[in-house]
């Protein structure tokens, strides 16, 4: 049973950037989250810089609460996660916001998200105030994410956990060939326009809108190489006889 | 079958901000994606500010690769995504990027993902250069999401699903009663601690390494609230004991 998401806190402990603090509050509030804690800030989380880009986010940003300590953070909640980039030598295992946010979300009354600082994060013993531990899984060449971006992925994360599954095959799966090159389509999709546009099929203002629909058309198609080539060949062809009416007209006559 | 990651390219249409750019190098980088494509870029790439939020991904920010229009950075693509904030009146259904992002992946050759202008998007024209477009799920509150906090989460579901579908139950739903509040928890470690440290079993300078044991096997045994009033009662009981040696020495004789 899923609580509103804006029962779920996120606690920042120590953030310094305000910049941070005004991303996070947007994409926050872009998730339907509403509480944002600051444990001793190291920064004026009302800054220009954290206004600007909370932008319609700052009733977020105005309603953080600070306090000293990690504990004082936490009064009110049953369950907390803790976030950290590292693999440590660590008792609990490591999981991730997809595996984690629903028990979040099974909290029978408040609830904390908490993250550390910019540049290293939680300590063991801040790790300790929480009763699972999360770890956003990244490319091992280069897993230090962006405080604000790691915010991001798991606030997106209990929104779409408060949604629920999703059906997982929206497009379904295909049996075609290869899809052609984007650029043949491309190719394709100018000749016809030319030639639409030549035929006063097309009026110049509004060839554009007239042409997005063809290519909704042949998108949803998926069409392979070899049929774009096939349709191209028709329009070279109605091309010819357009620039040859005499030979046209004589082939239609010989058939 | 997916390609790997640096297969994907993402397609950034006239962006203005050097600090979204960068940040989209560093959160690329950080999933592993390599591809950044620039149409007619408002901003300077390379600009200080986005080279301080890229960080450790300035190889991506400065092999990005600008181009003059949308239909030259798809070159080489059979698949392309087009995102967009708005719900408009499209010919195509808006699907999830978790729903979208297994077809981009099995592109036979590249793929892009598309991503428009930080204040308006892409234009409908644009959005009808790819086959499908895509709408990240967020509170109708506030819809917009900033630019790179948008293609950190659209990075974030390729990597997962390059990685395929996690273990949904990594923690067992539990039947057990509500959760004890953090704080009462944190009052029960704090009666230990002080207890522990009275009786010499923990020594000041250690005392926080060996409180982390206790706490995680706590945390492991998901306490109710009158579980920790027992172990409270427990500690409050030693307590008296402790300053009561001859009452203590009586009760135990009684016994």
């Amino acid at each position: 049973m899923a609580l509103p998401l804006d029962t779920i806190r996120i606690v920042l402990v120590e953030p310094a950037g305000p910049l941070n603090v005004g991303s996070i509050a947007r994409v926050m509030k872009n998730m339907g989250l509403t509480q944002l804690v600051l444990v001793n800030p190291q920064c004026d989380p009302l800054a220009p810089e954290a206004r600007q880009m909370a932008v319609h986010a700052l009733d977020v940003l105005m309603a953080a609460q600070v306090v000293d300590t990690l504990p004082e953070a936490l009064v009110g909640c049953d369950r907390a996660i803790a976030t950290t980039a590292r693999e440590r030598d660590l008792p609990n295992p490591l999981n991730t916001p997809r595996q984690l946010m629903p028990w979040l979300l099974a909290s029978s009354i408040e609830a904390a998200l908490i993250f550390g600082r910019e540049d290293r994060g939680l300590s063991n013993q801040e790790l300790s105030y929480a009763q699972h531990w999360l770890k956003i899984p990244v490319n091992s060449d280069y897993s230090s994410l962006n405080l604000a971006q790691a915010v991001a992925v798991c606030c997106y994360e209990l929104h779409q956990a408060v949604l629920g599954p999703e059906p997982i095959a929206a497009i379904a799966p295909e049996q075609t060939p290869a899809l052609a090159p984007l650029e043949q389509l491309e190719g394709y999709y100018q000749d016809l326009e030319n030639l639409l546009l030549e035929i006063d099929y097309l009026q110049p203002h509004t060839a554009a809108a007239r042409m997005a629909k063809f290519r909704h058309l042949y998108h949803r198609a998926a069409l392979s190489g070899g049929e774009v080539a096939l349709l191209r060949g028709v329009l070279r062809q109605m091309r010819w006889a357009l620039h040859h009416p005499s030979a046209h007209r004589n082939t239609d006559t010989e058939q």
